[in-house]
């Protein structure tokens, strides 16, 4: 194993600016670790309290969500460049890092496009959800009963367009910081990528990238050690490992939760499953020393 | 000549969302004609009016200069990335072209630092302007009568801090976007590299990342065909070639606008007087073969 695509979640960078730069440092370390015990890494991180906050700031802009997101990618890049940069200098390692602004592509037939399900920006009453849905034709959702939000398609990530670039830079032994929040959403018209407003999905953007950088490894880290099984029960389960098969059957099982573990399931189930060899690792991010040694994190393989 | 650093002005970008993409797919034209002629391009743009937006939209959120200056970075090279990159599958070439975040070290010692001159943000009357430098420190600086603003120092970059992935990429034969809005401005402060609320002359950051990645030229793109001489006298002469020396000996008598074209010329000076064979050409955008050419624009050469 010696190519990994490390998806950094997001209690990996923090939420104000200060914050952020402060948790990106600890973040960079663990980083850093990993390129010590001789791994290639690109780095894909989320975006959803940063893309929130810039496309609320930015509404009175018309900014568009596919502007906003890689607004995202250079302010949270800035700052993990930043970050692994300082820890490599520290160690005297001589390796450059860098995030490249990544745009995604998707599917216009995805059937996503009919069933917007993912809430972003500002919060409306009931009422004025409505006036919002006439007025521009967005669809409106409750959002865990703290009121009404915009809700845009989550499609599913087909194809990078700077996989290249990413590919070029790792052969060179650059350490790569691409596809943050999923990537900047484009579909196919004529000639043209023509940004969206839809939100991908992090994790499942991580898989895609890391079968086209054919990395050995997805890692997938988060705030818990493993995944579980009748998870918050009495008889909770915590799993070392577990075949794509068994992820699968846990997951049509209900066992794993929408918007949190479940797209990391996902995710690793469509990496492990796509070539002999590839391996996926969910752990948590203070422990991902331990989880390449086997110690912690849940292993999935086919 | 073979490698190019394109230095895009403000008219090479829009204002708005909608109008930037629009200006910046007639951009990427000009651009992929260069590479069609055989060139290795690295592409970077001013920020001026989208860091401006960003900076005063994200004013209560709190964040700080080089954090919006990565946004912009991200805002405008997706865009310049998305509209390359259509014009080149149009003409079928089968290159990469990705935008990087770029860092670029500035010197705390920079005499810049003791006096802010570049205005930014909002506008305010003159007495919220007084309120505001006793709260917040900041310097006021009254801008062209529109009422009073922050002013930042504007300090000399000094080292790019990703130029081994920059010219990684172009040795690959890639396209590189890079030192957006003259870069994100950092300091050294023992093994951190800090931001700093700073604005890089964007003309000096191209000459110097011109300089780094060994470009053979320095192509300085603006709304004006030549450099001229009694510009808007009678006896306006539009140069079509000058000596470094002799373009020193006119910014010394005065003969070119600071913040328009003094910054040009001063980085069209330090490009070529730093290596025998470098030249620079400052010509406008419309006219980038003609001027390659040697048939429009201002050809600078040691």
């Amino acid at each position: 194993m010696n190519r990994i695509l490390v998806a950094l979640g997001g209690n990996a960078l923090g939420d104000d600016p200060e914050k952020q730069l402060n948790i990106v440092r600890q973040t960079a370390k663990h980083m850093v670790d990993l390129i010590e015990a001789g791994y290639e890494l690109v780095i894909s991180h989320g975006n959803g309290p940063q893309v929130g906050m810039i496309s609320l700031a930015m509404e009175g802009n018309h900014m568009p969500l596919p502007e906003c997101v890689a607004m995202s990618q250079g302010y949270i890049g800035y700052h993990l460049q930043n970050g692994i940069g300082v820890e490599l200098r520290k160690r005297n390692i001589k390796k450059a890092v860098v995030s490249l602004i990544t745009q995604v592509i998707v599917n216009r037939e995805d059937e996503a496009f009919n069933k917007p399900s993912k809430p972003i920006g500002k919060f409306y009453t009931k009422e004025e959800a409505i006036k919002i849905q006439k007025l521009k034709g967005y669809t409106m959702m409750e959002d865990a009963n703290r009121g009404y939000r915009r809700a845009v398609p989550s499609p599913k990530p087909i194809d990078v367009v700077e996989k290249e670039a990413i590919k070029s830079l790792l052969e060179q032994g650059h350490i790569v910081i691409a596809g943050g929040g999923g990537g900047v959403p484009v579909v196919r018209k004529g000639d043209l990528l023509v940004g969206v407003d839809a939100v991908i999905d992090k994790d499942l953007a991580s898989a895609l990238i890391a079968k086209q950088v054919d990395a050995d490894c997805l890692l997938i880290l988060t705030a818990v050690d493993r995944v579980a099984i009748n998870f918050g029960k009495p008889d909770q389960i915590n799993l070392d490992r577990m075949t794509g098969e068994e992820a699968y059957k846990y997951m049509e099982r209900g066992e794993f939760a929408p918007g949190s573990m479940l797209p990391k399931v996902m995710a690793a189930i469509d990496f492990v499953e796509s070539k002999k060899g590839r391996q996926a690792i969910i752990a948590s991010l203070g422990k991902v020393k331990e989880a390449l040694g086997g110690k912690s994190g849940t292993w999935i393989y086919k």
